[in-house]
Parts: structure tokens; sequence; C-alpha cells
């Protein structure tokens, strides 16, 4: 029996994870904290091995250095992380020998959304991403779309350009944030969970590669995987395809 | 028998008006002109009563003017038309005694589109607005998509602004433009013509009105239509459902 | 305080309803039902005004006839209606003096994509429709594909017959039902809620109206609002936007 | 220099085609056929090596025996193929030593979403196929459609059944075709030219992979590549894929 910590227990995210680490006859929910609890101090008292993180990207460096710092493993979906982010993580987390699992992610159905999109972006290099997400959302363009295009701008040496720089005519820009030449645009509106469409044109054709999660069951499987599997790793694991 | 100029003849869309017109019973196709021409004096060597433009918005508002003051009719389907543009139209129009239509879209399901969106707006307000065109469109976001959010605000006091106000990670706007609280993002790739999506939440909920043109034939009817009605009309006329 | 039964309370539509009749402070939660129980004999031992019916198409007519003869009035999601059954319950009701409203659909969205599809049609009589819902779903095809089809029957005299009668090479029939001449197509997969596409096609254009429902609780404003007005109605009353 | 025939010359594709086959610098258009002519004497007559066949679905297997019995490989965009013709064909071409290519879809992003389709289901066996296709397809389902369920058959021992056998309200079938346990739904209107949406459900998320075509643009560059390619080959190649 693994002995988890849910972190972010008052989140919907925190909720749907402590209702299946409950669940599980291979874990054993050690101890729930959000805000304002110490997180330090709950992993020595329970002696807990890994803590589950579904908090608020402000606070997303200090939550991992406390978890692995305090002898824990980290399964970690709060988003924000930069590039510099997860070179002091995978430093960090391999000195002190603990795995850390960082996943955009972890719904099934996204991580095939993000390797079809590297693949096809070989043969069609002109693409984009829109990202929906609920109006509550707290950072943009969401971690899955960021990932997205850095997977499709290591697959290809070369997204295309727009044939012409076009002229804005709205002050702020309409063209969205751009990753390398990948351009992403983020909605944020009430009746979404989480949407991804990777949109890839050519001459007279494109493919659009759709995810649509409608509820937080969807990530659960993929979570309570990773938490079975994250002892046995050492430093930065980024991305829950690694782990399939 | 109208006798027509089409200005922009090399461009994909005054092809297919010259097409549309040379096709017409009802009217003749009096000239084409294109950038270098002398529109002015082909409207007075040709005596045409009506000029159609499609050509960039960088000249929009010194064509507009050639043919009122040549003392033709304009219809117009170049974008990029500010307010100020708009309304400097309307009074030089009138004092002319000339008609301009102007319409960011002359297909009907378009047109239909713009008001549905203006429609559902009052009962769903959190609204966004996603357009895609090809890599060779010149203006970002299109002249639809901003009469769609203007349309919007005029039927709804106040369009809400979001739950959470977003950090972003990345150095430029991934959210795109703002016309009032409306919120415009422009995707551009080939393999579209012109598709816009009007997307409107509630919770658990959304609707989303979504029209696609695949190629420009389907503009064809509304322009001729347009050309037929102009005449009779004096001032600005902003957007093909006013003619209709 | 109106007393409401809840009819079909062990559905998750039943455990949305007794969850938002109990949180409004207009509406008294009188009882739960399901299969097995007498819900005549709980009626009259309530002394309950209302009953919400979410049940099974096999059971819908006898529900209806249960309630209005013992002498309350009928809010019904129920699916699977036919014209006849709506003809006897009209009947049925109006002779007792009782209301009985019946909904495809309890989500506004819902509501004004089938009336935009409607006036949509008339310009664009090219028109399929497309349901998705989860796999759990008793009938096929939705009341509200059903409910759309006829307000576009209603709207449009002739919705256009293809040009070519395609020959079929798979032995059942891929191109869907027909109520009238307008086609309707379910898809029927986990990971949707109710989602569905009214599609209008022209010359080198399409309108597409796409509502989506992520969860239950986006129809319960309209139960709601259904129980409040229920009372004052007699005979039936089809579609909920016939009380907005 | 390589001689091409293009039968079905008069048709759309067949247009297209001769553009395309004349624009290449390693083809020469040796001729043109549709119904009327005789294939087998032009054939003859021009000594062409290889025909592209964009024709009618009743006389696909004619005119695949023709072009292979005069001397001539086959390019066959023709679609309607069943099980029979195909093992028909492989045989009778291996026999004569010609190559005969057929293929579903030409454009490359098709391609890719069959391929995508059927890694995807592996994962989410839940599974079903719409396609959008212009009012004047002779056929239903389309030969894109029926390939992607073949893949995916051979892909996924097992795509799961609906979790309730839904009981259908009109008299004829709304839930589509089988293909397997894959059902296909088939769109037919104006305004489209060629689209399908794979849809793979599991719990809480959905993924959909979409290809559209908006002009026959889009197919050339397949058309061209499969006539440099076929003389190298015998038998029946089934699908683009076999040659990139």
């Amino acid at each position: 029996m693994y002995k988890i910590i849910v972190n972010g227990a008052k989140g919907k995210m925190g909720q749907a994870v402590i209702s299946a680490v409950s669940a599980d006859a291979e874990l054993e929910l050690a101890g729930q904290t959000d805000v304002g609890d110490d997180l330090g101090k709950t992993i020595k008292d329970t002696g807990a091995q890994i803590v589950v993180d579904f908090t608020h990207p402000s606070v997303r460096m200090q939550n991992v250095r406390t978890i692995i710092n305090n002898g824990a493993s980290a399964v970690i979906g709060t988003t924000g992380f930069t590039d510099e982010d997860l070179k002091a993580i995978d430093a960090e987390s391999k000195k002190l020998k603990r795995g850390v699992l960082i996943a955009p992610n972890f719904g099934i159905g996204a991580v095939l959304m993000m390797q079809f999109a590297a693949q096809a972006a070989k043969y069609m290099p002109h693409v984009e991403i829109v990202e929906y997400h609920h109006d509550h959302k707290a950072d943009a363009p969401s971690g899955t779309a960021i990932k997205t295009a850095q997977l499709i701008n290591e697959a290809v040496g070369q997204t295309n350009p727009p044939a012409v720089e076009s002229k804005e005519f709205l002050a702020e820009r309409s063209q969205g944030a751009k990753l390398g030449n990948v351009r992403i645009h983020a909605v944020r509106l009430p009746g979404f969970v989480a949407t991804q469409e990777v949109m890839l044109g050519a001459l007279g054709q494109r493919l659009v590669l759709r995810h649509e999660t409608i509820n937080r069951e969807s990530f659960m499987p993929g979570v309570i995987l990773a938490c079975k599997k994250i002892l046995d790793k050492q430093g930065l694991i980024y991305g829950l395809e690694k782990l399939l």
C-alpha cells in the first residue's frame, strides 16, 4: 500500500483525486492538505511516500520543493511551469533521488492528440492550436497547449510562418501567442471543462485533432497510474506518455 | 442594364465577380481595374454606374472616395474599415447622393450567424469569437468577426468578463483581441477559405454558431443582389442584411 | 411553496432534480419515487401538486396518466413520445384540467438552437441533423432531434431532397432516419452527455448550429422554471420555449 | 515521360487531374476519355502506360479490367469496391503483371486521419465515423469511411458495442450502417466537398479526428505521386499510404 497525500484537497481536481485514491486497493489516503496547511509537516507526520498536487501556478515551485525536500515523490497536475522551472526540478529531484512527474494532461486521449500532432506536423507544417477552458482557469495558455507546441517544434525543424504578415486593426493582438512559430489561442468560457484543437492546414485540406474533456473522472486512471509508477523513478518525468 | 466596373479584377474575388456579373442578364461588365489603373478615369470613360471593389485594406478609403467622387455607387467587399472611416463615408456619400454598401460578408449563412449571435448573447452573455482564414488574408481579425462583435455589443449591455483574470505565461497574448468585452481570435492557415465560430457558454452547456465558406461562389448571390439594389440608396449601408 | 415529487429519483437526472428542488426557496420536495414504487399513492399521500418525471420511454404514457389522474400537474423530461401520444395527452389533460409540460430539452441553448434551425432553414433548406449522446441512452434519435426536425418541417414547406439518390454499399443504412425530408443521425459514445449539430448547406457555404451539454446542471434552471409555471396551465405544452 | 490517359475527363476530378498532369514535367497527357468513348482503343492508339480513373461506382470493375487487359497500369479514385472486387482485381492484375492502385482518398491529411484512427482505437475502442459530402456524391458511405472502419477493425480485436441497445422510434434507422462494430453515418449536403470525423469516446473524454477537403487541388499531389510509382508495381495496392 502506497501512502498518498492530496495537496489542493479542497479544489475540484483534489476532490476527484481523493475519491479515486480512496477507491483504489493499492493506495491509501494518508492526508489532505490545502492553502494554509503545513504540507511538509503532514508528509513527515504521516510518512506518506507520494504527494499528488493540483494547486495554483503561483505556488508551483514551492510545492514541488516542499514535497521532495521532505522525502516524498511528486505527481503534479498544477500548470504554469517554465523551461527554467523544469530544469531546476530535474536537478533538485535527481540530487534528492526522488521522482517528480509533471503532466500537463492526465487524459489518454489528450496524450494521443499531442503525439498525433507532432507526427502530422511533419507532413503538414502549417499548424495552430486553439484551446478552450472554463472561465475559472487561472492561467493561459494551458499546459497542454504549451506541451503540444513544444512537441511540434521538436518534431518539425521549421513550422511555416504565415504567407502574409497580417495587419491588425484592433489594439490588442488577435493572432494569439507564439511558441516557436506555433500560434496558440486560449478561449475561456463557462460550458467547457478542457478542450483543445490542433489545426493543421495544407493546400485545399486540413486535419483537426480535437480532444474534449467533459469531467474530471477522465483524468483519474492517469493519476492513479502515475502514483503506482513514480516511486521507481528519479528526476523529472514530463508528460504522462513517458510512463505508458 | 446596369454598367459595372470590377476593381481588384486580378484578385480571386475580383475574378469570381467578373464571372458572376458577366453571367447575369441585368448587369453589364463595363470595365476591369486593378493596382496601377486609373479607376476614376475608367468610371468616366465607361459611364459605369456601379463599382464593385474587392481590394486591399490599405487603399480602402481612397477607393471609396474615387468611386463616389466620379459619380458611381459602390459595393465594397474590402475590409479594414474603422468607425471613423464609416462615419466619413456616410457623410461624404450622402452629400454626393451616392449609395455605398460595405459588407463584411456577402454570404447569407454568415449574415444569419451574425444575427443569431446577437440574439443568443442576450440569454448567454459569455461569448468569444474564433475566425479561421487562409494564410494570405491581409488583415486580422476579419471584418465579419468585428461586425459580429459589434452586433453582440449593441444587443447586450454587458457581456460578462472572465471570472478569473488569467495569468499568461507566454510573452505575447493568447487570449485574443477585445472589442468591448468580446474576445476575438484569428487563425491563419492554408486549407481554409473563411470560417467563423461564435461560442456562447453557460453553466454546463454551450452553443456554437459556425459558418464555413468553402469557395467564393457562395458570395456571388449577395454581390449581385447588392449591385441591383444600391442605385436606389444614398449614404452608407453597412451589412448585406440591410438589403434583404 | 409548491410540493414536488421526483419520479425516476434514482436516475442521474432524478438526482439532479432532487438537489435543485431542495435548493429552491419556493419549492418543497414532497417525495421521491422510482421503479416499483406506487406513484399514484405517493401523490395522494403527500398532496403533491407537481410531479417531475425523468424515467424510461417504455413507461412514458403510463406515468403521465398516473400523474394527471391523481390530481397533479406534470413536468416531463422522459423522451419517446409519438404524435399519437401527444394528442392523447393533450385531450386527457384538458379534460382533467391539468397541465402537462413535455420538453425534449430543458437547456436554454438547445431551445435557441431549435429556433435558429427553423429560421435558417427558410434561407438554406438543405439540412441534416447529427446528435451525439452517451452510450447508455435508451432511445434514438433523441427527443431534441425529433423536435428540431418537426420545427424545421413546419417552417419550411419543402426541405430539398438530395440531388442524387445515393447507392449504398453496406447492408444497413448509413444515411440516417428521415422525418419528413430531414435526415437524422444518432451517435452513441461514452464521453458525451448530449450534443446536437444542425447542418445547413448551400452552394459553397454551410451553417452549423451546435449545442453541447456537458453536465445535467445545465437543465435545472429550465426544470425549476417549468415547475413554477405549470400550475397555471391546462392541456399539453410541448417545448420549454412555450413557457419563456 | 509517362503517358497518361484520364478516364472520367468531363468530371470535376477528371478536370483537376488533367490540369495537374499537364503541369507536371515528368508526365504527358496522352488522352482524355469519358462515358461513350472506347477506353481500350484509346490505350492501344496512344500507347499510354497509365490510366487515371475517376468515374462512377457502377462501372468500377469494367474500367479496371479494360485498363489492365489493354496493357496499362491503373490509378483508381472511383469508389464502391467490395471485398470481392478487390480480391478479383488483385488476382487478375497479378496474372497480367500490371499494377492497380485503388485509393479511397488521395489527400495526405486523410491518410494520416485513417492511420491515427486505427492507433487511437487500441486505447479508446468506442468509435463511430461521421462523413460529410456534397449532395451529388453517388455512393454512401464514402470509400474513405469504409477504409477507415476496416483499418480500425484490423487494429482492434473488439470495438465495444453500445452499453444499451437503443430502441428506435422512427421507422428508418438513425444509428447508421455498421462495418464490424464500427457505425458509419453519411451526411449529404451542398457546402461540403469531403469531410470525415472519427469520434473515439471514453469515460469523461473524447478524441475527434477530423479531415476536411475544401477543393480537389488537395488530391493532386497524391495522384501525381501514384502515377510516378505505379509502373514498378504488380497486383493490387489498396491505399495511398502503401506508396508513401
